[in-house]
């Protein structure tokens, strides 16, 4: 046992052996955000009982009544149910499991159908890194296909189908009256859509039409009943991913599952298991186990590691048993860069940077070294035998992806993407759900290529980018240079962000970075649904911009991104509770604040009437007079200090 | 005395009036950037002498010697070269002063000609936190006019012009050659300029040619000769301005001016004293006496300070004291926030966050209070008198921007821009060099909108936005939901980007919260040079990652914005020195990095040579097999922790 191994064992036991482990997870992982709730909304099918987060508002300073609490999409699952009972040896309750089952073309297999399963699953020496309640894998009757895809294609709408359409809508439609009321509707503006087909209301028909015909796809293994069903493609909301994994340097199967859940926390839609160390296979069961959102994996991550990473020694029986192996276990989706072909190879020797897909690399060095188009490709219908079977999702790699402003947009990368393409009908013929994996580091000017050319070549299957990075000069904060590229491409039509931490191209992200880094991708994801003038989008700004307005400071903090953080800026000058009733910050003391001013503006404008020239030209002075005579008391005193109401 | 000056005082006599004082800068100010040093220009005319930053890079691995150094665009003065004497006391050396002096149209004035200057000069109770070496001020003499606009419209090419050229340039002729040895050319993407006109070399003509029709600006009073010359203008780089100010609630005189050359270590091309507290007629002293950049300020804040906060007592005669006041301390551009006139106020009534600029609100105030357009509208051209008398330029204030992603583009902002772009011709008519605010809070969709109506109402006067910010969600976060916008407007033509930090809507930013907020507006400024296809900017991010590609740890770091932050991140995973030489960092660990990988496959494509596909053709077995062979030692071992040679 080397000494890594050693330290998992020993974080393992400390946080997992022991009675206490079922409350592993850290405190603030259990609490919901302030001043909200879970709420969940019944669908029509059975079981259908979708999970948001309704943000309650505090009444405005001398108002009896609150403004409409506002409704928001909800990525956390169970865990910010404080009624919840969280077991992470247990997992979560398998939510689809009823629906899987009742489909009937699927069957409970009496073992694991891939030899590592089955080798690791009796191996003794990682008895006590393993997940206790591992479940028998369902796997598609023979010949069946059990993609969500295969389903709409049949005109079927599934209960996933109905969940994601309540789940999108956010009860817009319910709560239109209630926001009108309380003014969140006001000044929405029209988007600019670049052909995005954004509907008012989400119907389950519509969900089942956009997958059917691959502008939309449900990352949704039948061997992960206990997720949330999710959709990704350009005419929903923009989504994002959060990547976590050890890695042969760093960290333990403990924090890995704490980062999973931290990461839904904070808004990750899909989570990305890249980890490349030791006990992967136990580490990716302990996270599908207890993720409620979707899980993609880079499979020959792990097939490196088990021919003791030698590019060459890959072979596609070993390839395949880790895809079954992977797909019994319940990833969602798979990210397979089979559009790496021999002929793309020299056309990256020129690069600034190479080939910087670790996954692009491997199979490059594949190549090379057999001299023949790699077995992804080649197998690449095998590959969808598989897909099918167990209903995983392709993310079509880019493996080619330019690693620098430089490379961006050359050969090598728009040659990769037209075979994504030809990929991408090839699936479509096996019913199997694809997504386009797209870049990397891009300037601004040439990010709309990256999207026509997607759309064009890829045939609108949903666009999935690493950012794009706008510039490589800010090495610690590449969250904020990619937060840029990925609002502009989320604008243009890319269905899902991954995310870039703080500590992108300089070592393995903590929980701080993963926070960071994901409040800066739902910013870019939010900013893009703004821009596409999605219908639901503005509430929560104009909810919160009327917060701001009318000094609920509470309010302001508890509808943004992250309370806790904005709450805590807030009292680092002003820390008295009196100081969030106050009608002014530290930023401009209390003789300055325009909101302040603003409201004595409109209530002289309501005065004076709204035909203003009319009055002007009548002559105001005695007007005049008035205001000059009331405003005697124009700043309002802050609350005392000591009688802060909300605590 | 009350507690707030007791505590400026205290903090003063601390840091000031001790033999200490002159050292009362935090040590880490001085230092230069590691690996970087201050180098100079000589330009032709007497004096000019251009300070830029040059970044000396490391051999790799096995070379004997390094790439080229990369020079870059440097706002931080004296203060980052280790050879310069700073005395904060004395103020920095007066670089500008025999230019002005040789034009021989202005004349030293015997004493301050604003009231209120001379009333505080002679206050006893302030005297211990005056400047020691007040100049007398300067002032052009009868009927001259000394701006930069007149000398560039009489075809002058004055130092300052010059100055500029030379430093837009930052060597890139001197270094082309160099510069493509090195690899730093590669792939310049053409740009998307929208109008832009980005010469291959700034030559003074063109300086002074944009200056002359309006397009840019040089803010350079003559009684601010310690600042470096820099200009505005949507032809040249994209600058950044970082606010700073105390308020009645915190902050005192040393913490302003640590602030502000903090402010220009991190890139700040002006700043902004926006202070509302008490002293702020000293403070601005300390400030503009040290100060390498151009200083702006909001005269209205001081002159409502002056009548203890009531807007309603504001008079023309009281606001023109404190422009003199002002002009002969020093500031370069005032925000005037002359475009609120009366039948816009209506307007503002109904949206959803009112009248959000503080100077926009008091003049809505005043205008309500009078019934009369504000002194601001009808003696602009008094104003335009003092302004060319000093040569103050003019930075019009969109007192009526959005504060809301509702309130974006509405009548009232519009409608002010047009009055702006009417205030610009008057200006013009005096050679008053003059830029445009702008907001603020605007969706993606909206932005070029805001860009194309500033250009075209206001005839290609510089623009200058603050933000915008692309959503309200993110308190605590508005430095990135900002950067998203910022970027974009660069891009579209926003000739200066005013920062906003992450404590923006919350408090008063601190020094991270300063650095932070620059480091991400000089990316959006950077980003936005790339995609507009500035001749210069991507030779830094092609060093930075030709480093990176090479496992130059130390050179990525210092190639980065912020080499600091780059390298406690790297360290945080791997302290060791020897790390800073590995083939691999923590994120990937040693087995799967991508950029090593990729030099096999380069490696291999240039033994087979160019043409691929012939080389397919014939086949290629026997390559295989010798990269096979060859392959055996993939990873070079990382050197050996004690020996790394790059402290």
């Amino acid at each position: 046992m080397n000494a890594v191994t050693e330290d998992v064992a020993r974080s393992l036991s400390r946080d997992l052996d022991t009675p206490q482990r079922v409350e592993a997870l850290s405190a603030e992982l259990r609490q919901a955000f302030p001043g909200s709730r879970r709420v969940y909304v019944e669908g029509t099918q059975p079981g259908v009982h979708v999970g948001m987060r309704e943000i309650t508002l505090t009444p405005t300073h001398g108002a009896e009544t609150a403004d409409a609490p506002v409704t928001v999409y909800d990525t956390s699952g169970a865990y910010t149910d404080p009624t919840a009972h969280i077991d992470l040896l247990a997992g979560l309750p398998a939510l689809r499991a009823a629906w899987i089952e009742a489909r009937g073309d699927t069957e409970q297999l009496g073992k694991l159908s891939s030899i590592y399963g089955r080798i690791r699953a009796a191996d003794d020496k990682t008895r006590h890194l393993r997940f206790a309640h591992i479940r028998t894998p369902r796997r598609a009757k023979a010949s069946a296909n059990v993609t969500q895809m295969h389903y709409a294609r049949r005109g079927i709408v599934t209960p996933e189908m109905e969940y994601i359409a309540i789940r999108e809508n956010c009860r817009l439609a319910e709560l239109r009256e209630s926001y009108a009321r309380s003014g969140y509707l006001k000044r929405m503006h029209k988007g600019e859509r670049f052909g995005a087909l954004l509907p008012d209301e989400v119907t389950p028909e519509f969900v089942r039409d956009e997958v059917a015909c691959g502008r939309a796809i449900i990352p949704a293994n039948i061997n992960h009943p206990e997720s949330e069903p999710m959709i990704i493609g350009r005419n929903f909301r923009v989504k994002v991913n959060a990547n976590i994994g050890n890695s042969a340097v760093t960290s333990s199967i403990a924090e890995e599952v704490e980062k999973m859940v931290w990461a839904t926390r904070w808004g990750g839609d899909t989570v990305m298991d890249l980890s490349t160390g030791k006990n992967i296979h136990e580490t990716r069961e302990w996270i599908l186990r207890n993720s409620p959102v979707p899980i993609g994996t880079v499979p020959i991550y792990q097939a490196l590691e088990k021919v003791d990473g030698k590019a060459e020694d890959l072979t596609w029986e070993l390839f395949r048993d880790t895809l079954v192996e992977q797909a019994e276990q319940g990833v969602d989706y798979f990210t397979i860069h089979a559009g790496v072909l021999l002929r793309y190879i020299p056309w990256t020797a020129e690069r600034m940077t190479g080939i910087v897909s670790r996954g692009g690399s491997i199979m490059a060095k594949w190549c090379l070294a057999h001299h023949e188009e790699s077995f992804l490709y080649t197998h690449f219908e095998d590959i969808c035998e598989i897909m099918k079977a167990y209903d995983v999702s392709f993310s079509l790699g880019d493996g080619l992806r330019p690693g620098s402003l430089a490379d961006a947009n050359d050969a090598a990368q728009m040659g990769e993407l037209h075979t994504l393409g030809e990929l991408t009908k090839v699936a479509w013929l096996h019913d199997v759900q694809v997504m386009i994996e797209g870049p990397g580091h891009v300037p601004m000017q040439l990010i709309k290529e990256n999207m026509d050319e997607e759309l064009k070549h890829c045939f609108e299957a949903p666009f999935y980018t690493l950012g794009p990075l706008t510039t490589d000069i800010a090495p610690g904060y590449d969250h904020i240079t990619s937060a840029i590229g990925a609002a502009n491409i989320g604008w243009y039509g890319c269905a899902m962000l991954c995310y870039v931490t703080p500590k992108e191209h300089l070592g393995l992200p903590d929980k701080d970075d993963v926070r960071e880094g994901l409040v800066a991708y739902k910013i870019a994801a939010h900013a893009a649904d703004l821009a596409k003038g999605h219908p639901a989008a503005q509430v929560r700004d104009n909810a919160l911009s009327k917060a701001r307005f009318e000094f609920r400071w509470i309010d302001q903090f508890n509808l943004g991104l992250d309370p806790e953080k904005a709450r805590e800026f807030h009292d680092e000058t002003l820390p008295q509770e009196g100081a969030k009733q106050a009608h002014f910050c530290s930023m401009c003391g209390p003789h300055f604040c325009s909101m302040k001013i603003t409201q004595d503006v409109r209530d002289y404008a309501a005065r004076i009437g709204r035909d203003a020239n009319a009055a002007l030209a009548a002559g105001m002075q005695e007007k005049a007079a008035e205001f000059r005579d009331s405003g005697a008391q124009l700043y309002q005193p802050a609350a005392p200090a000591d009688t802060g109401h909300h605590a």
